[in-house]
């Protein structure tokens, strides 16, 4: 015997957010049904309206329930010209923490990757390209991850900015600040000799 | 600059989940939106149904969305004569695992705690002691847990057994299968000598 057929259907329903198995779905359920129903009512409703209603800004590619998002709207960052490319939104969030970008992004949602069939319109780099043509951005900061396939994408990247005369730059690989450098893998240590700069 | 608007309330509203802070939050609203909006929807409907539909059991005081749960329909297990008290629903869930109890169940949904607050009606004893009135009972096993709380309801619980001379069990408390002697804490091993058994 197990639970109720409603709560093992709420159960299997939980387990579709990354890292919930069975076991730490029926923990919410419980909880919620024993603490706060108010709060799994509030969370059914927005979720609902976050899965219907939040979809892509049409410049920058982020998430945004609005057209356009906050970042692209402002004007200052338009006008510095520079626009930094990352894989997920989540990676705005992690740049926009240090303070220190003040340009705009552009999200791929992804990587190249022809063996999983995405192709560059998947990541809609003719609208980045588009971008490009418009001739409003000097610098393309290329922050795509360390991978395989992210190195391929900024490869792929840079040669359509040498196409509209515009700078590519790449993010600097090496050792994390405060990492021992005994610590730290092969690879990475390859790129932050090979990355060393003069005093 | 942070996410959109829609984005922050649904991550804050995920946070009611037990476990669940605002970053594992962030990274299960990003997960559902890029690769799930299906499951996310399907996920809103059943919790809100969950939340508004699942009440008590009015037998057994388990969480089921109908008048009485399936254990307490079972002529069977009504036949046993023999109630577990166990302090949560999910209790039910580890007893039933064992496939080795065939009796009814009655849940307390927490312990006796007057510096709470928590009183024998907050537990619905009332309603368990009216079940021992109505003589079908033969025996109560307490499945309280060990701690003060959970005793003081175990006891509570026993004296009321005794004014129908019903039989009260406590179940065992000691070493674990396949615990070792030196890792066990001080009280378990206490209560292990003092429950031992002849061969």
């Amino acid at each position: 015997m197990k639970n109720s057929k409603l709560i093992e259907t709420a159960i299997e329903a939980l387990t579709c957010l990354p890292g919930v198995g069975p076991k730490s779905a029926q923990r919410m359920i419980y909880s919620l049904l024993k603490n706060n129903r108010h709060g799994g009512i509030n969370l059914s409703q927005v979720l609902k309206q976050a899965m219907t209603e939040v979809s892509n800004c049409s410049v920058c590619q982020t998430y945004t329930e609005n057209e356009i998002c906050e970042i692209c709207l402002n004007k200052d960052r338009l006008a510095t010209g520079t626009v930094c490319v990352v894989e997920n939104p989540s990676d705005i969030i992690a740049v926009e923490r240090t303070g220190q970008f003040d340009g705009r992004y552009f999200v791929l949602h992804g990587n190249l990757s022809p063996i999983d069939g995405i192709s560059p319109e998947d990541l809609k780099i003719d609208i980045l390209e588009n971008q490009l043509k418009s001739g409003n951005i000097s610098e393309v900061i290329l922050a795509t991850s360390s991978t395989i396939h992210g190195e391929a994408t900024a490869l792929f990247i840079s040669e359509i900015c040498k196409k509209y005369k515009i700078q590519s730059t790449r993010i600097a690989y090496g050792i994390p600040i405060g990492g021992e450098l005994d610590l730290v893998d092969g690879s990475t240590l390859i790129h932050a000799f090979s990355g060393r700069k003069t005093y």
